[in-house]
């Protein structure tokens, strides 16, 4: 007997009878003896729903009042997958984030988990039940509601594992498994049975999507064992994410991952004194934009240029803080934007002990005329930024010359 | 300086621009320097889509559950009206149920509040808010979401208006106050300037739907002054609902109501003994189903005749309980039913003192052909059950025998 956390995506509980299906699933695993909590998100569809409502009434919703309007999607699935495993016979008990409680910061729209009180669940589930939980929400120590940001269910499935102790934590989505890249762009992709935490997190936050970075972060950090599978195949054991010392053999590069939801900035002709980076990140970061790449070059007569990039839909909020707050004040030459961009990154954890990655994926690139405008490494992965029209070229060569349309060894 | 609460109903808030409407009209209320709180409901429709939703996964939903499910709907509203607010650049709020903290019992469906806790309120409104209420809903002790029945919005804004002794209680709906009858089926009803609180509950729970009797009750006990108004009328005084010492003049009848929702069940050949009505309706009541009119007639030879109405849609499920459990058991000869019925009654505290309104009654239904099957009476009140065909018939005839068509002395 095993305790398993089953979180499903808005497409898996899109329907009355997607949600039928959930039940039947959980069922067939509470018939193995097992003890399940089940985590959902909104039907899909249903949170764009929400805010499209909320913003014919405010252009720009207040986001206390926003995610009151939008935790509502989660709470009505727990209450839906609820009724459909009463029907089915099983004892059911739905909770939203508050009556668990999850507690939160309180960042609305995007708040983080500070902690779970399990005692509910663990009563809950001695006594039979099985326990429904709404993803995505929590409460904040005032008792205000909060919501964890785009794909926050993932993060909510996790930390009830972790908070419980799970045995697997199992995110059941519209793929089935993580691929080396989205089959939609290369045809070739294949399936990974396993994958590393580390490289999953690089993998989700360079928008795989397949999985919630800060899921991943949370898996990682409390050991939780965690599973990716589709919610539409009765079988299949999609992928499993390992920590790196449990996988045996490494292929150099598992994946290329991409994303064109971002935008990038570049402040010109900033003095090169100590404290510049913080003087302009302090005001973005104060307006609660999210900065993923930052590149400070090495500085020409006393000035550098600073460039980072932004989501997309933050651009021009984050482009106004820095012509109006921060320009003036760092004196700097001229702000720069563009947001017809697109990030390509190469990911493995076996590019460690492999030389040359670097210098293939750049020879790659500069075969087929694209223009590298960004780079950025880390330990697993090299990151370039390119003009979003060479995004699928870029995608299919690097998965060529990496060879991943290969079997693993 | 006047603190008002406001409730408005689901046309009320039935789209972005009756939403914005709201937040412009409680804008006026500030800008005269009062506090307000507004109480409202789901957009109209929305309860029953969420009921048609869950159905489909239960086709008797889980109460518990259904609750978690529709208590959404109200919770999207506040929401919605806080965002118009603040985009007109008030201070604004929402608090569900449970943030409120509305305590009810656990009749999940059709709670009732035992104690609102007013002082988070009390804090809002000192610092300048509006505080939008989420109606309809409240947790019972254990912290699970609960509803308080069709309507129960209404109870909220009563209640909430009560706990703050405000000023006044303003429920704004579709229609612009409380008519002699429903206009629909006699065009030549009038609005009635005021009303005493004893006809408003006769009239409301007689089934003239303008406010739920609960709320009127509440509003009774807790001598909270209540005013019907229309919320698409930029003017008008509405109907206030008043005590009956504060009223000078008193019409014999202030209206005739009516209610084709009811089904009549009679228990025939029942052993005339003590304790008898409690045997026929306890597992009745235990069900939670609502008795509305409850008639036993002298006894004959021993045994008598019970008959009672209940709510339509719950006919069929008393009439099983009846023949599966209690027939038998107390030695009743027969149980029949008919769901083909109507109730229609005149009301008016001026009955009181007047003889002849009763005969008068019966005399204007005989005139026309219409049988009586069953008569039940209060202080202020005479009401007939008669065969629904003729219920138009009925209204319209006793409209104008009792002179509702003719203006106020």
């Amino acid at each position: 007997m095993a305790l398993i956390v089953q979180k499903y995506g808005g497409t898996s509980v899109g329907s009355p009878e997607r949600i039928q299906a959930v039940a039947r699933r959980v069922a067939k695993y509470k018939a193995h003896g097992h003890q399940v909590v089940v985590v959902v998100s909104a039907m899909s569809g249903e949170t764009n729903r929400l805010i499209d409502l909320a913003k014919k009434i405010q252009p720009q919703p207040d986001p206390r009042e926003l995610d009151v309007v939008i935790s509502t999607g989660e709470q009505v699935t727990i209450g839906l997958v609820s009724m459909a495993l009463l029907e089915l016979g099983l004892k059911a008990k739905s909770y939203t984030g508050a009556q668990i409680r999850i507690l939160t910061d309180n960042a609305f729209t995007k708040a983080r988990i500070l902690s779970i009180d399990e005692q509910n669940i663990r009563t809950e589930l001695a006594g039979g039940y099985v326990v429904v939980v709404a993803g995505f929400q929590g409460v904040d120590e005032n008792g205000n509601i909060t919501t964890l940001g785009r794909g926050g269910s993932d993060t909510t499935g996790v930390a009830i594992a972790a908070a419980l102790r799970a045995d697997e934590c199992q995110i059941y989505t519209d793929v089935d498994g993580v691929y080396t890249t989205d089959p939609r762009v290369v045809p070739e992709a294949r399936r990974l049975k396993s994958i590393t935490f580390e490289e999953m997190l690089e993998m989700a936050s360079l928008g795989s999507k397949v999985l919630q970075i800060r899921s991943v972060e949370f898996a990682g950090k409390y050991k939780v064992k965690l599973r990716v599978l589709s919610s539409f195949e009765e079988e299949g054991e999609g992928t499993l994410i390992t920590f790196e010392e449990d996988k045996m053999e490494q292929a150099i590069i598992s994946g290329i991952a991409f994303n064109r939801d971002e935008a990038k900035i570049t402040v010109r002709g900033v003095p090169d004194k100590p404290g510049i980076a913080y003087q302009i990140l302090g005001p973005v970061s104060d307006a609660n934009i999210d900065v993923d790449m930052i590149i400070q070059n090495v500085s020409l007569d006393g000035t550098t240029d600073f460039s980072f990039t932004v989501h997309r839909n933050e651009f021009d909020k984050a482009m106004g803080i820095l012509k109006n707050q921060v320009q003036k004040h760092i004196g700097a030459r001229e702000v720069a934007g563009d947001s017809r961009i697109a990030k390509v990154s190469v990911v493995g954890v076996g590019m460690r002990s492999h030389v040359g990655i670097a210098s293939k994926m750049f020879r790659t690139l500069a075969e087929e005329g694209i223009n590298i405008q960004m780079i950025s490494t880390s330990e697993i992965k090299i990151s370039v930024v390119i003009d979003e029209k060479y995004l699928e070229l870029a995608v299919r060569v690097l998965h060529k010359a990496f060879d991943l349309d290969q079997e693993d060894i």
